[in-house]
């Protein structure tokens, strides 16, 4: 694997490396880190890799890799928005398989023409939805599936942050809140789309229209920071998504509540290891990660026993492991890949248009 | 203190009394229990109170209790909503202050028609708005009050309940669901109002414009039974107030969050004994009932130690405590009174109608 | 129902008021509030109570009332632990049956008194064990009953507190750590008895022996206020009781688990409208008060719906609701009573022996 | 890095793979995974690593690994426990560092010798007391340390799980259940002394006697399952240990109270990223991993922002990461070494003599 950003003061690179490596089936060995030789170079050396092949330029990095036998076999891109769909126009005309932190471009024609080189190039692309990792999120999916809550009605996902409450201090915040780097949506692109797959994930039904109220609550702040998104889903089902980043005390507060005729479920990032499931007789279950509850989707992406808590960092090396798979040719129909890249620069252009004349329903067509 | 309303089989009647009478500041004495005699001799039974007065009509009760020297200072009324207006006309008309459940009444122009009764009878009328009963409810009012969330900028307040999810059974779910006595509001009526007022009242904000999307989400169900609204605050503030009942497994989940600019809180009623707070240096401080952390409002509603849960009826006595307050000429003032009664219809009707075409904005005008 | 004890500055005594109260069944009419008769007078004011009613000594009380046609049928005793068998003493004397504050006693020798005068008396006597009034206490209790959980193999019960972490300041701490007032026990007497009763009543078991170490662990404390009992039952079972009263931050974290070969439970009183089941095929369910899920013994003694909380006041009104039950001659085999007294205080001067020189099992033999 | 045991069905030895590369400072190259040869090759390829370096028994990776220029710099010792002596002993005496799974030895005269042994060889040993790991758990120990809590009177510590309630089925279970491989201590050596271990850390007292009651409650067990322990530490401070493997139900739910005379602490290794403090005034607060309250201790040893929880891996990747940095010639002074191997098997030794003749207190003496 080669990484693409995650230069100095990342956040999300070395976390990428981690998940990537956790199952053995995945190495970090080169990487272009940073626009900035130096950077890269320096990064190259955090990331204890080769320092030959800590590349200053994309080009370079492709023409070295594809000349060694021992090469890379695909990148990892996980730099600002603005810099993925660049990246990933080059990775895949250099032949390159491309895993991708999301949202997949920081605009929705971007993710257009994204989709139609992943299209001609013939090659894999998977989109970094970490949290569609967690076991427990993959049980919740297969219990709906299963039809354990009947007919889907009602949907809340919400998505509360508070890191930006203050003002946008440090790298991670002053890109984020930077719409030429971000692209139009703020905290709706960042975390927002997030929700928005989750639920779509869980349920296995597709947005059609929403109505979208997004405000930048910091004063002087250029993008939204604060999100309310009513959604309506193929089936009629009715939804609710919230996303902030300026709620104070809130951490990453990802959770999600869906109803059907016959039962409900729960289940909350922050506590990701417990499931929760309601029936319409009054039951209430708890089911555990690790127990013998789970269906396979679950059981085969936990590392631990019941009780010994698996985290942020497992749900994202299941991501990678899923991707480790079709790159081996194996089946992983649970990986987010072009589609969602694109329902969710959908999503983000709806959201924003929407939300600049707050005036009732807007269809959601991709 | 006599009943009216709180026949047999219902739920909020013998709770009234529980909650009247705790502090021995009031006592059940009389009540017009039902307009069918029968069952209001039965109910007179089943509360053990004298038999004679359990009265077979309101007229009958109050040329009775007027009559004797010790009859009841007040009346309160805990019938369905579309007797609420015509009772409280009958005790005001007849010298008898009124609390009264919520909604005060069915309609927009019945609780406009109660407003001016009360201003012309210049009697106190109270309206049970129980959760601002708990002592926490009240301790956050006051530290919202006192500053330590800054300017409030964003507000989720939450109703889930289950309960309707299916078929409406018995009585509690006939005439809730029924518009003829419910109102044109169904759950944005019976619960959605006390969201509504429970998040102006910890922050002392109002709302002036709403965006409404009910709907009837169990089939052939007359009234809505679950509720999207967003809020717009007086100060520019940013509401989300979501209430449901057919989300299964949900009980009484009211809950409310409140963020500023310095600050966060979350206070649950199904876990009434603690409120977080959290301030924007990343501190998260949980304050417990009973505790030494509490300022008075909360203090002096409180009657067990810290550790010792008091509940949902023992809100509700607070409720009556600081109405015995006022009729005894003291003040109370987070008692909610007839303004609360106004809005809270005026946010049904408007929610009501917003909700009919969602189009945007629509003000909040009392 | 007359007050003995509860005087101006009482914790318990407007506690027992208000449980008494709660269900209409009981009324506090009189009271020997303090042997100080200004002070009794002054908190028969307090309790709202005819002036006349507040009596200066209990031979006063008992002559009043039983002179009235509507004199009191019941005393209920609140004062420190030293008073209780003189009040009970006199109350049987004068054929007024009796229910009293826990522990029973100040002294075992005092408790088998106790017994003896109930039995030549033949009048009702129970014992405010108040957490055994708690719904899902008695579901516990039915659903072990009902082989839930297999056969009984091991406990934990727990009832750590903090407020007396610091020197004993107020009229609560003060008593509570004189010995002369008190007894022999500090800790296990106030709170582990509590303990060691709840744990025999969900599961039916008898403790048959048990190794105590009790410590005073502020300085200078003449009675225990840190405990750690071995237990073990009839059946051979495993208990650990732990209780404190110097554990910081703890509020009244009385909690208890139970463990069969079959499953296991957990009951919180800080949180005490859920019970947890386990099952030995790792399946975990939660049962709600009020829910659909309770059996008889449980769902008699709710009052509100699931997610309207009860708490302390309405268990303790629970016992109340039994004892005049069994007032009118009705059966109420949970509530706690003489024997309870016995056993409970055999367990404090079992366990403050033992404690002594810990050296190994010693007979709880009663 | 080579690995000793971790052969075909260990829990263990994938999780020691993950949680020492996580950091990138160690890779696992090698092994003896098994003493049968095929095993070994089996475990291997599941490990992905070079066939060749997947040895048949610790003579041959010895002296291979000591043969090849990129040899292995230390081994890791994961096989059941009366392995870790023998293989122990071979790696000190082909000059490898050694880190170990716990408990260190099967017996405290192994632990004696080991601890001769490692102190004659001079090279590094660390015990793998993964709870230790846990940012949290470090930030407990520097608030202790700083005074936060006063000085310590009282802790109580538990370990629960319900994993050996029926039958010992599957690998796991059969080794851990038989004294042949486990030593004398059953539930008290496999995870008592864990709990044993995480007390003494986080309060920096040890303990110098103990009062022990173990038993085996599943009948024809041969070792303890459920373990009561009370201990004395050195300040005079009180313990309670309990250690139980058949209580249903609980999955691996190791939790630890602490109090000071001026404030406690809770934390729980189920949900590991929250740590509650609370105050003789009654303030609590809750620390949040990643937050800005940790020290460094803590700080330096978490990976992701707030609210991205991190687990029982990543807690055992920060005991290798301390690995690391010794072998490296740095100081890592939270890393259990081989005085906890001593002081645990003592534990052990002295928690399994006590009990046999349960009568009073026994000196623990190291």
């Amino acid at each position: 694997m080669g990484l693409i950003g995650g230069g100095p003061g990342s956040f999300i690179g070395p976390i990428h490396r981690i998940a990537a490596e956790m199952d053995r089936e995945i190495e970090l060995v080169a990487g272009c880190f940073s626009s900035d030789p130096g950077s890269s170079r320096e990064a190259g050396e955090s990331y204890r890799i080769d320092p030959a092949r800590a590349y200053p330029s994309l080009d370079a990095m492709f023409a070295a890799e594809k000349a060694r036998d021992d090469g890379i076999d695909f990148v990892s891109i996980v730099s600002p928005n603005h810099h993925h769909l660049p990246a990933a126009r080059a990775a895949l005309a250099a032949g390159f398989p491309v895993i991708s932190d999301k949202p997949a471009t920081s605009t929705l024609s971007e993710a257009q023409e994204l989709t139609a080189l992943v299209a001609s190039a013939g090659l894999h692309y998977a989109l970094t939805h970490t949290y569609t990792g967690y076991p427990l999120v993959r049980e919740a999916r297969a219990r709906v599936a299963a039809g354990a809550l009947g007919t889907i009605r009602k949907l809340v996902v919400e998505y509360p942050q508070g890191w930006l409450a203050g003002e946008a201090v440090g790298k991670q915040a002053e890109w984020r809140t930077d719409p030429a780097r971000s692209g139009p949506g703020g905290c709706i692109g960042d975390i927002g789309t997030h929700a928005f797959q989750l639920a779509e994930f869980i349920t296995g039904l597709k947005v059609v229209e929403l109505l979208a109220d997004l405000a930048a609550v910091v004063p002087g702040r250029p993008v939204d920071d604060d999100c309310t998104v009513l959604l309506r889903y193929d089936n009629g089902a009715r939804g609710v998504l919230l996303a902030s980043q300026i709620e104070v005390g809130e951490m990453n507060g990802l959770r999600i509540r869906v109803y059907g005729d016959k039962g409900g479920l729960v289940w909350r990032q922050e506590v990701p290891n417990t499931l929760t499931l309601h029936s319409l007789d009054g039951r209430t279950e708890v089911v555990h990660a690790g127990g013998p509850q789970l269906g396979p989707d679950a059981a085969s992406r936990t590392r631990t026993p019941t009780g010994h808590p698996e985290g942020y960092l497992e749900a994202f090396a299941n991501i990678y492991r899923d991707f480790a798979a079709v790159l081996r040719g194996e089946s992983a129909p649970l990986l987010p890949g072009i589609e969602d890249a694109l329902r969710g620069m959908t999503f983000v252009d709806t959201a924003v248009r929407a939300s600049r004349d707050v005036s009732g329903w807007v269809p959601l067509t991709v």
